[in-house]
């Protein structure tokens, strides 16, 4: 049996992705339209108060392509949280106008195989302060799920921590290069969701997603030992953006 | 051929996960809905009552995330019995309201891996609990489908007895140390379902789901043998919370 | 080249899984149900009579599980009478509460892996009756679908007709020993659907599905060969489970 | 880099596989149930004049299962035409009544794997036959897409030309020895849809569509280098077969 | 660590494929229709114009077969462009009548595999105007995704940029031999989308896909580290096609 690393938990995440039901929100009287406008719009308020407040974080962007028009990506104390304010969605005059279409349910997560050996990783204030972030308001997400490979020689659970952990330095060190243009999310979702991680990256630049992502496929970590689900890329749902888009 | 571990089955479990079709339910005048409720609470009345006299077990849960609305798990005696709770179910009322979006049907399980040589696993009244058991009233639930792998050279099924005897054994440990903390509820599904077999856990605190779970990434027998299908997770559907989510 | 095995073929067999349409079945008038139970049971009547006058047979179970609410089983001559027979099914009054779900195309068959040497399996009563059989009416139904694997060096394809010989006769005794408690049906389906067999269990007492399946799974020809599909597991649809199945 | 075998290419093919919305059709008044099947003859004569002046041809089969109701298998000299007869049909009054379900588009091709050294295929007149051919009218079709694999050991395109020229051999020969019994067209969909080939037999005795393809897949180019996709098997859509699936 | 290669960017891209809703188009009413018609007239319009303005490219074809019945390929300065067109298309009158089936999103991509060492890519006025092209008016357009493998031997990400060299060059020696016949526009979609890669092809004749993608499937590159998702094919959508095709 290999040795588990340690990790470090901090708030519970849900991605909620929907899509516009473009034909009922046009079909939609104005006046209907208005209210549920307010109402999202009373949603939005009350979660910034709640990120204000350091209870959480909500980020909001546009989700580019067909898979989704945007996802809502909640980080809140606990899961009750989060399914009572999925169900306060559900039940808004919004919702009527929108499909649900993925979700993923994770948690903050650091791992201490960066950490300097003999250092209480909670010592470190960087450290506290990524289990509990305000979400950035990049003009660009990123959300893709991901496995550690569990097949044939390529292993990484059969792998001694010593050897994950010269790996995961290296590929730390490729995230670190990104510092300033890229901020990193991960979250752990083993025993909540069907991947094992889920990653949300940032970023001003959308094109540094895709140079990150890439070069680090050809790090080990990833090249031999990482399986990837779909990934999604957006843009920051400005008030100004959102109203441009429920405009008819 | 390799020699098959002995089993032990209890009751037949059916995991029945519903979505709330929310649009209909918001649509429905305040008496239907009223009627919708009243007949949900006669049927957990009865469900609650089968339970009393010790002739089966439901738990119900909210589910996190866009899969589900809630899970019905359900402990009978016989299949007969488990398909007539959910025809009863689907010609419900609060039916109308909801749609199926997956189920599993497995029966619960114990396997004499961890037998002490020589003793009669039914002579152990834990084990005879545990094969029809009261479903805990935790605040969290995790249920997931598994296999056991059958690949190239990581054929659990290809093993002696002996090592799956000694990797069980293992396995069990890390289980064992979370006793308190998480309580397992393992059905088998081999001929009844996609799956080898479920696993259900109960725990007050959600994120002891993902340490067990991870920890026993690492051990060999989930390393090398083990396939995961998707994974749920969910808050105890108590009375205040069931009210207030079918509030509109 | 590898020396494919003889094979026997008798009925084709057609399985035929619907869900009932709850919303539809309940907002129907009791004059629009009454008549789409009359009709139900007037093409049951026929389909018992084609199995009184031995050109066919037909099995009728419900399921259990959210994947369908029943399974009819169709056995015929030929590949016109199943299609006639399921176009005559859409056709009635039931179907318009009734949704397809998952369908099986395949055809009886034996294969001479455990015949005697030198016997025409033409010869033995008992083989020539499980080529056009009467399906059980047993109180249990399992039905999976299976492939042999081809996959590096576990391609039953690229075995000698020996090895697989001395493979299924192991596997054939497992069989054996459930005789009396699991009736077996194998219908092969290469050329007709997706995988290369179904296999199709009957028994009054469910628990021996999993016991037989499971025993086998250890067998080398299915621990290192067998992929498995989706199973299904039903409850006899007696006239009394019917009935009371449709009374809303 | 290994090197590619010469194919020669005829007319482009559709498999238009869709499914009847009985409920739509059982509900259509008779007068509009007369328009379609008037306007459905309309088109299978022009298909017939089509054919009847070698300009391509269409084959109709009732496919047996809840796949599809039925198959319509167009050859054609452009994808121009095959794209314009498929909107033509969806405009059409019967597609009022029918759903898509499944869809192929590929190329009649011919490879010259087992072509005799030094001949020029193009002389051979079966050959040029066989890339515009007139499709048979036998009560039985069979169409499944297939792969060569490109898996570790197992990679088909890593072959020499020469070890596939006499894979391919032995392979063709128990092609040869259904003369008679199974007519195959193969067709290549490499660029134009999900696998490399599509396979379309004709036989009059749909068991023998089991024969073959189960023999064949002992051969080592089935066996190691073979995937298949899904089966579809169907029977010959006679005018009056076609009147009494319509006939309501 | 394996070395990653330089890759230069231009355009980002959308692929979006849609189904017509036949059924309402035809129910539509003649004005409905027109003013649909001439609604898309004007994005048309206004897409060539940003065409004209190098501003960006848009390809306007009809895909053969059931997945689609038209895609739209827009390539845009920026992701935000791109998400706003795919809103003020989901908008327009005609997107009541088509519904979205897939996309894909990706970004222009060439990489340094094929430069000369010691040249500048950027110098070679080719290479730029590749990165920001004006899509090809050809009568046919072929869509693909794909990945590099990452399996046990066959691992793209772990050789060296050496040997990922020479396989490239004698992967491109193919697509240069097809120069004239097929044009092929690459997009990288590593953090954006599903697939690592897409590959666009457009040609005159539809068989030269078949015979590039053929060959090239014998190269190592792609026999052993090509995985291929689905193939879209298509014909070019005339002025005159689009009012045929929408004509009822």
């Amino acid at each position: 049996m290999s040795e588990a690393v340690e990790t470090l938990e901090g708030w519970y995440a849900l991605h909620d992705f929907r899509k516009m039901d473009w034909q009922a929100w046009k079909s939609a009287s104005s006046s209907e339209r208005e209210a549920a406008e307010a109402e999202l719009a009373a949603m939005l308020k009350n979660w910034r108060e709640v990120e204000v407040s350091k209870q959480g974080s909500t980020a909001f962007y546009a989700i580019v392509g067909q898979k989704a028009d945007f996802v809502l990506m909640h980080l809140r104390e606990t899961l009750e949280e989060l399914e009572e304010l999925e169900t306060a969605y559900n039940k808004s005059a919004i919702a009527k106008y929108t499909l649900p279409v993925y979700s993923y349910v994770s948690i903050v997560e650091l791992s201490s195989y960066m950490a300097a050996p003999g250092v209480d990783p909670m010592s470190v204030p960087q450290i506290v302060e990524r289990l509990k972030p305000e979400l950035p308001k990049s003009r660009h997400i990123c959300f893709y799920p991901m496995n550690k490979r569990r097949d044939g020689n390529d292993n990484w659970y059969m792998l001694s921590l010593e050897e994950r952990k010269n790996m995961m330095r290296s590929h730390g060190m490729i995230g670190r290069s990104y510092a300033g243009k890229v901020k990193q999310i991960i979250t752990g979702s083993v025993g909540f969701d069907l991947w094992e991680w889920g990653v949300t990256l940032f970023a001003d630049d959308a094109l540094q997603f895709k140079k990150l992502v890439y070069e680090m496929r050809f790090d080990e970590v990833s090249a031999r030992f990482g399986e990837f689900g779909d990934f999604y890329v957006g843009n920051l749902m400005t008030d100004a953006k959102l109203k441009a888009m429920l405009q008819v």
